[in-house]
């Protein structure tokens, strides 16, 4: 699962957030970069949690992807301890159903930006991850201009089913 | 400020947090509990976070109080380094006014609890401290009944006052 | 039920709260930690509230845990009548799924601490209450901090499994 | 301050509330219903709660009127120890601005309802507490119809000076 | 459904809200005290709803409960037409569960008050009723009294089940 | 103030909303829109409220904005009454600053609705009413779209003098 | 589906929001009013919104009905781009229920308004869009004074059902 | 203002927004990193907003930053015409203080995402693009750093004042 040579790093802190991170995988391997997927938890597995991140640029990522729900540090955790951007996904779980999670991501203090997308939307996440690679590279540019435009094709065909 | 031998520990993760821990402080005084205030921010300095959460105990700390706004990670990083309780004070900042942080630190998931008083109630958790220790120290636990006697004795004067 | 000689009290103000206090029961037994558990509703049965957290200490409870949903009184009436500390877990029940209790349980006013976990989270407070004990008992110090790292050895593994 | 033979009784939790009671005060007098007026905290002096609620009606009372903040549980305290119609006035303080209270006090438990009005509106408070004792009071119902009447009169006034 | 001489009007807006009404019904029912129901809709048949809530009093009976939903003007508009207290009760209906309908309820403007209960707390709307009557009705006092001790027992019951 | 032969009635519930309403009256007094101002309240003089709505149509009104706060009936009532499109202003007043009435508003039940605009928009609410008089009215539809083009040539200037 | 000279406009973002639609689409046909229906997403096809919303005067369009989720930009999209009256219908999709795309929509900026719905309440979209056109089409005002009479006579049904 | 070769757009939707965005341009400067400045809205002038977007990077922009309130469309509807990377900027303006705002940024649908910031956080705009130019740019990288260092610094000082 994943790449040698990841450009990608994608935390989510506990098993039960696997299939939400999923959907960002799913994103970047249609796009064709390479990611590794990893299990660190903000509080339990701290000092993990520094370590990945402290060593993410020199290990060759570009981007970390943070899955989180409840009080949803995860992205902030690592964002402490690179400069490498850091998106957030805060996850739909527990009974405010993700809100908490969008407050405790987005509500970043000055100094230490997480990038955060909508709740439970990995596949934002991905596809930003992707934007943010494409910046330098014009192969990924040209894909993720294509993902887009097949997206829009499948509006235009859902417009056209809906008029016959 | 503050003494040594310090058995509660006050951490604001920036100097604009000032006042409010003060609120604390008065409270741990005026009950004759030792303290040490410090200025450590989760997400600017999480090295020293994670050291100084790590050895609060050796160094003969008791209870940690954590004062923060906005994601308001700081309670939740101490508390993933130490296994001493850990209150959390969410601040009033910031234009959500403090419900973020509320957010941020209630819903801690499981396996590190983050005790959370409410926003911007710093005597809260000065009395809370007080009160963990007061469970193996009688003399602190004869000091909190006075305190809260005296301000029954208070509300009682008020309600003879609105009566005349 | 529970052990004689119990530190920990656990108050539920109706049976149908019993699942969740189970989850802090089980907390409690993998710990050590003798409890009690006891239905008391602060406004169905007050004066048993109030009597029960009144002689709380004298009967060698050392840490009150109050579960309850909507407006969530419980742990504030006990506090009331105790300087014991007092945790509150905010149940996820009726249509706002706990908000309510959260804010009626954190925003407590001056003077009267309640220190409140996640909503639903009664493991939260079973730990919590641990960490208190802890402060003065180095047995459960130590049974806390192996519970810990068995968690995080726990995501350790589901690290190891995902890069598999 | 309030007149001998009450039938109203206002609590407020702290003095600090005064202001808003005396809303409540002012529609009491206009209608003239005898109350009494008290300052009684639900955490701080819950004995003096109690006692009060307990013996309200043998009093005289009809009807109590609660005016708190924050987690304001004092109309529910009361209403726990009597079977007097229990008014609650969340009030406006906090940086959540009395959207704690509401919650806190709206959303009370099956068995013991609490007649909650609007944020701040002391004086709904007081007209609710007069459509209560007008139920067999034909004098304090025609008041009541009269003091509706007359504020009709204003809305009527001010829309003739807007044409004009 | 119901009985002649009916001293409580249930009124909701639409038959959808039948199954929360009928809560309060069975309370009224268990305490002898004679109601009737209609379906009046505040926004749909708004004459039906000012000329029930104009003829209430004359027609004998002593307190209305509204149930709505979402903007759950219900409430207010018979509170408009009359001087008699109006209690009303916010349905957990539509996306938002109920919140909508409390807001609409609860924050009423100065003048014309709705005593307001917990979303979907049809029951207590019956006890805050009854409470209403009881103010002069000592028969009724005596019967919600009993019932408020039933129902104290019945917590002591799950009590002493829990300790067995 | 306003115009015999007015289009549009503006009908605020007190007097103190009148600045809000003024926000309308301007745009509309811009655009050449004859209207009428009245002070009517949904609660406390209704039956002015169903009289006005009742024949709004025939006295030549084409639309209504209701401006109010809180739980802000006031469209919801007028749109009770006339099939005329009913277009709501929820007002920021009081400690929750228009939710509650943006709340109140939006969320209408299904058969009578309300065309809800943004929190003390006012502007808002005469931009729409213009835009439903402009659907068969050319000469209102060209001057909407002469204003649109002048705001649009604000944001230009704005632009040019940033860049400068 | 639809007529030829639609006169509604009915836009969902994607086909997943066509059952919302559909509810509108079923009252316009009650009405017989024309109409048609596309999909278009504010942000996966935006020129194709932009040119829709463009020329939807001068294809004979006099309302647009714009449904969507989440960010739920769509309408206010159409609204930048013509001065015909937009309808906005906050759909409850995602873990937030709507909620969110009822800010999104509401708080429109002031210049271009969008007239908001409740959330998921296509059908009040459609009445709302009809009483639009009503306003200078007296057969559209007589259906929809008939279809509100039936509606109210349903009521009435239901009343004198509930009271056998 | 702003330099020619702008790697970084940014862009409000009004003027009254300036002192947000100048947040931004102070970060950027002091990394050294050219930007351009704009004043372009979403809804009054959407054919600018397109073509801004759509032609951003063939102008050399590498990552843009919009900054809006209310309903703050602005940076979706920029991201629907460009695949560079979008941040946003909810501002704390209206009765909603930004909250509208997070919820019309963050929750953007599949396809199309926004990296939102904390409210009213341009400061961490410019510092989550500088990050984003740092994957590629070694000197941004090292400036970013350094600036992480000289705030971390600052901690670290407001430490020893405290202590002292």
């Amino acid at each position: 699962m994943g790449s040698s040579g990841a450009r990608v790093g994608i935390v989510i802190g506990s098993s039960s957030d696997a299939s939400v991170a999923h959907e960002a995988v799913r994103i970047l391997e249609e796009l064709g970069i390479p990611y590794e997927q990893r299990v660190i938890s903000a509080h339990r597995t701290p000092r993990e949690a520094a370590a990945y991140a402290e060593t993410a640029r020199e290990r060759g990522l570009s981007v970390l992807i943070a899955v989180a729900g409840l009080s949803a540090h995860l992205p902030g955790v690592l964002a402490a301890y690179t400069t490498l951007p850091v998106i957030g996904v805060p996850v739909d779980t527990g009974p405010l159903h993700g809100f908490d999670a969008l407050m405790a991501m987005a509500q970043m203090p000055t100094g230490v930006p997480v990038a955060t997308v909508g709740i439970g939307n990995a596949r934002n996440a991905a596809l930003l991850a992707a934007s943010i690679l494409a910046v330098s590279d014009p192969v990924i540019a040209g894909r993720l201009a294509a993902w887009r435009e097949k997206q829009a094709e499948r509006v235009r065909q859902a417009d056209e089913e809906l008029q016959d």
